[in-house]
């Protein structure tokens, strides 16, 4: 059996400087370069967790908050949440600064999923995960939530099998 | 007030062949590549709609079903399928096929939120959605749901609000 | 013997943004991205007729009529419109569009050659083509004159070997 | 009225290594990509000669005559063979070696047309053409044929007003 | 007069991950690519000390000790050593991994010198550096011979004007 | 035994034309671009001298004086100034010239040096150099002493066993 991880063990930092190729007409960063940049940095959270290759399955909940200028540092912070057999959740932050102010802004975040291939290309189990932090226990829990709802929402799962679903949203 | 819009005047089809640098060390596609495609795709579709810049809001539910193999020619294809005063929501599928098979294989399908700019920079109203075909009705009538989702996943809506979704989540 | 096929059946579309890496100094679409794009575009229709790898073998009559500007969302059309043995002749035409005017002005058209190749890397036969409509039929014809101008302009025909030519430039 | 020039003094040279990016499914030198460098070689020919901008008008009887493999060093030489007013043609030769043989292919011909364009962005005058070597002068005679064919096949020109092309294919 | 600062203030961290078009034809990482990624994330360490924007002045002393293999994450961690009126030198350590072992290995290391540029893209002055580990003390104490080293290299300074490199070189 | 090579044997010119994405936010060439450029351009003469693939082992005395803007034509020319057994020092120096003024002012300047790789993917012996020019031998001569500079800087030779640097640095 696979020792347990911590989220902290995955941990990934990026770096980016928004370069003019990067950004649409209004010289912001384009959603599209961004949502790529997640992948690699979440991609690589998930393949340090697994020890192999881990390829994506699902990305859910991106939410774009701030425009990110061009000539600004995006930074991008991914850990695995928890993982589920052959797959994980990977959670990701994206901080903007520009050299002048250098204050870091949230501009988004995202759940990237990734099930982890074996060297015959076929999923793998990968370690659990032990939540350290009071954030990592809240991400570990809502987790399951999402799963059901990812399962719920590619058709996988019908809704009245989803018990973390029901009691969030039932009506009182 | 602005003309109310059919979901086909948005459809816009991409068409892009894997080569080396797009894929991953197994081959294949990398997922962080086809995000961005679609984003593109998406936001195309969304220009087309709003007959201005559209910028990424949201990204959900992007699910990815087989892998993409290098050679492959893949095919996206989007239309807006609801607008909400500023903001549209796309669905977008992504087909593959090889040269020698020629058999579409549908891959991966998402839905993504586009926020239209004006001139100013500033959100700015778009037409209405008149949906036509069977399918584009039974998205226009689901994008209600997503958009509550969206909302309570945001921290912007509290579950107890949502009708449609509670509607869908009910215990019997 | 490889059943004919009609050009509508490798017709490729393909739908681009213009980005600022796209653009030269103008501001607009530099040729050789465009003339990149046209390749990849013809090079599928070729590969969706002869169902196999297409290399390309030559390039002619590409004329660009309009500059396309930073932000434009230009579409390139394809299809086969005769083929020749192992070669096959890709007409692709350009259109650019703004967001905000969405009127479609053809600003390329080119003709490009392909050489399908099989397993062993060596030409393979392709289809017949079977022209459909006018349009088709017209290109059908005019290919052959242009393929004896190709194989003038390299050298591996003599100018008094072309018929077809001779007919069109003949002094009356 | 602007000096004339010498097509030497156009002379560009580009050196290219291909990369794994740059090729086929093959392993092969991509067409596209070819068509590209050759675009932007010709591209500073013709603005070194017009000592301003150029953009591309036209590519002809581009020849793919052997595959380029990956790892091999790409040469491209390209010089101004004739100046019309504010155009001028570019002539464009592309050898490949490898490392290990250094000898080098000639692979690739091509003529590109490109238009001079002043600050305005308007097209500008550019100086006459010199022919100073044999080639030099061979290339500067078969400009006008090759011009005369340009606009007949773009339309602008009927074949009945080409005397030089109906020197070149008239039936003994 | 500015407020001295720590070169702990300016560490930045970028982490990529080796793509199939960042290698050379033996499938490692090409040192060109290196370098770019190097210059980008010494620009945000220098840029995070000036407050403004930071150009490349020269780069010394790059050493590539192992091969980085495709498929590794590349870890770059860069801070200023010291600061000269208006340059600064960026210290940059390379570190390489695979998903399987997980092990960093260091392979490469470098000095990038900044020049930070004002508002009317002048020179501008930058703060001070205060040394706080042994090692960044280490590295400040040499940068004085490094300087000297690339004034002596770039001709503008004489070999007998430089005390540093004089005590380090002398013959007992 | 190698048969000796003259420097001029392996000159290799690159030129490229700067454009949007190659630039920073003043509009200039970044510098991590043209350290990119400057492998590649010396690598390929590495090779050529070495007849077999070479890969990048050190980086020294890059200087940047001068900005190269956007649009300005890049001229690379590299060579290589001495062998020494299985490793090459390369010599480049970098020309920026705008399309109007055509006069090209020397930006840059470096060594880099390489390791030849045999088929077995090792190190493998390289010919000699023999200098011709009077520049040639200038920097034959001043390889020895760069030499010992980075040996002694990578902490493989210590300070006291370089004649060469103490001759140069020695008080009097």
């Amino acid at each position: 059996m696979l020792q347990t991880k911590f989220p902290s063990q995955s941990e990934t930092v990026m770096t980016e400087m928004v370069l003019p190729n990067d950004t649409n007409n209004l010289g912001n960063l384009m959603g599209g370069n961004l949502l790529h940049w997640m992948d690699i940095c979440s991609a690589m959270a998930a393949g340090k967790h697994a020890n192999t290759i881990a390829v994506t399955a699902a990305v859910d909940n991106v939410s774009f908050q701030h425009p990110i200028a061009r000539g600004a540092i995006v930074t991008l912070r991914s850990r695995v949440t928890r993982a589920f057999n052959t797959s994980m959740e990977v959670y990701i932050e994206v901080f903007s600064e520009t050299m002048a102010s250098q204050e870091k802004l949230l501009t988004n975040t995202a759940y990237y999923t990734f099930v982890a291939l074996g060297e015959n290309g076929l999923p793998c189990p990968v370690p659990a995960i032990e939540p350290e932090t009071e954030e990592d226990r809240r991400r570990f829990e809502g987790a399951l939530r999402r799963r059901e709802l990812r399962l719920v929402l590619s058709g996988r799962l019908k809704p009245s099998d989803t018990p973390a679903l029901q009691a969030l949203f039932k009506v009182d």
